[in-house]
């Protein structure tokens, strides 16, 4: 039997418990809870079948009650001795896509991003659509290719036009860009033709994750009339493998920036949902960015209440992100579209100018919040390395 | 044993032979073929349980070789005598979602569509944008919603801005609409990072099926800008239950419109894929509309190869759909919008002026393609009705 240690300051305390899919050398991905430095193994642990499934799609669609009781549980037993055989170093284990992602839809949720980019892209106008403090603009994106921290993610090729030239060529991307969000995870769905209220996000959803929702800005420039971002976005969404329970972001809950004009009554919250959380944006090993979660504009209880509120269903293991989140402050910014300027403002890495992603390059996000303990509570990170295009025609 | 005999001119005879997944009373869903006006289990006739399966993934994950295979068993098998309890009249059965949808992606390939559009959501400027003849312009849609034919569609709620507004109200949608498209399913997916050509389109291509792209229209003004439609489109997406195999098209392939300027490389087709397949529109029973699918600008191999050239991979199960199908005469388009001009000029439907759908309507959406013997092969019908809004704040 082990006594887990958990190591002073750890960001993965008994008030984080943070649950993932896990695998060790020779054996199957299964469901793990994070404790200080190791990981748990829930299916040898707690006697259900649930957690030795590869996804924690069975036990979230378990519903609100069973993740209670479940943490409650977890509590106990590493406050306990655990079996050897259940506990691994976190350095000796592989972590693995944490859910099968149903829907994927990306909100936009942050007014200083949308100004940002506003500014950027249509110059002679107002920076925010007149309908962008009236609802949670958001679209649906790409299901299938949201992939876990640690997977490499290779430069898109595509059409790309820039404006002085005449017709688009084809190639790589020339303006790879990272976009720092967080992302939520629905446990329980809901039926086609009923709308989930603001009030049921806590019971819905179960946790919340890193996002780094890749965009290649100039296929994006070039395709996103009038339908939206696809390619630009498409190729790869990156997640952080450590679901945090939403159970466990109780201390971090703030009320959002003032909503002027008051939203409509669908989107009116009793209790706020707005999220103290700081993240962190390294490039090859350098803070370049600090945005800050509670900036944010809407909420995600709100984003959940808009997407269904026209009767689309909900299922286990959608996941719908913030958008970038952007403070007011240049270093607060969530994307380097905004942070250059369009690339025109370039910051110093490494002791060289940059501007967007060069292959090679490493990008991190990491983010804390505040614990019921008084400490911190971490989200761990999601980590991908910028491979090259492959067989662009350049 | 049974002969099944298949009425003169049916446009379900052996050149056909669509998939879905049906029950009858007290029996689990599984895989059937339609011949003539039956269903033949094909788990209880072809002895693989992969036809025991409720959805079709299972058998189009096992790819184009094994599909050529089964159509020539059940070729065989429905030229013979069947077994009594493994055919079932189509008018006791109850069809299901033929497939599991992995990511739903909407396509605008119409020029006689996204022109008309322009030319109603923005008067004063080029109908077409500058891309849109340089690419298959297209967005993710919501693939939780996807529904099956017969399925009721109840009327959205959600918040819509009228110009002369001042600011948005909430309610039902009062321009509810329909989008007459054809949808194909992909049957063997692609890895992350390599592209799919133009060539691949009929290995991995499983079939078609009819889509009916519900879209509230006054949603989608207010919100779309500038990330695309959202909550306009994915309260429902109907799908008719019959997958005709690509297999049964080889003699409806033509060649598209003439694309100038030529494309870029990765959408050259070395074969055409242009598709003579003639939609008919009814709404409340009357013929509203004949949209001709050949006059397509965009090839759906050109849409496959344009969705994973960025290097997102695709799925079993992966649905894509033409956009609305308009032709160039009044009588041939594919939406209410276009058909009465945003509402401006009304049709007659039973001795009434009609514009947008009103509760209690019935849309049918058919087709049929020229089949190898001569005749005709038909791809069944997608009927929705749609019901009042639930709950609205009028």
């Amino acid at each position: 039997m082990t006594r887990i240690e958990v190591p002073d300051g750890s960001l993965f305390g008994l008030d984080n418990l943070p649950y993932g899919v896990f695998s060790t050398q020779g054996t199957a991905p299964r469901v793990g809870v994070r404790v200080g430095d190791h990981v748990v193994d829930l299916a040898a642990t707690l006697g259900d079948d649930v957690f030795a499934q590869p996804v924690l799609n069975g036990f979230m669609a378990q519903g609100h009650a069973r993740w209670v009781r479940v943490r409650e549980r977890i509590t106990e037993l590493v406050s306990g001795d655990v079996p050897d055989a259940a506990v691994h170093a976190v350095s000796d284990v592989r972590t693995h896509l944490p859910f099968e992602v149903a829907d994927y839809v990306d909100f936009y949720a942050s007014e200083h991003h949308a100004s940002n980019l506003g500014r950027l892209f249509r110059p002679n106008a107002e920076p925010l659509m007149p309908n962008w403090k009236h609802l949670p603009v958001g679209y649906h994106g790409r299901a299938g290719t949201v992939v876990v921290s640690g997977t490499d993610v290779v430069r898109p090729c595509g059409q790309r036009k820039a404006p002085d030239e005449d017709s688009p060529t084809f190639g790589e991307s020339r303006r790879l860009d990272i976009e720092a969000e967080l992302g939520f995870v629905v446990g329980t769905g809901s039926e086609l033709g009923s709308p989930v209220p603001v009030e049921e996000f806590e019971q819905r959803v179960f946790g919340a994750v890193l996002v780094n929702d890749w965009s290649a800005r100039d296929i994006q420039a070039w395709e996103y009339v009038p339908l939206g971002p696809f390619l630009g976005k498409s190729f790869a969404t990156s997640i952080s493998p450590w679901v945090v329970p939403l159970l466990a972001l109780e201390t971090a809950r703030v009320a959002t920036p003032p909503q002027a004009p008051q939203p409509l009554p669908y989107l009116r919250e009793s209790s706020p949902w707005g999220l103290d959380i700081a993240l962190e944006v390294e490039l090859n090993g350098q803070v370049i960015s600090r945005p800050p979660y509670r900036e944010m504009y809407w909420s995600p209880a709100q984003m959940l209440a808009h997407m269904t509120v026209n009767g689309a269903s909900s299922r286990t293991g959608d996941l719908f992100a913030s958008g970038t989140i952007s403070g007011p402050e240049r270093d607060q910014r969530g994307a380097l579209i905004e942070i250059t300027w369009g690339g025109k403002e370039p910051i110093q890495v490494g002791g060289e100018e940059r501007t967007f992603l060069r292959d090679g390059d490493e990008v991190a996000i990491t983010a804390t919040a505040p614990a019921a303990s008084g400490g911190r509570i971490g989200f761990g990170e999601v980590r991908n390395r910028i491979l090259p295009a492959k067989g662009a025609q350049r």
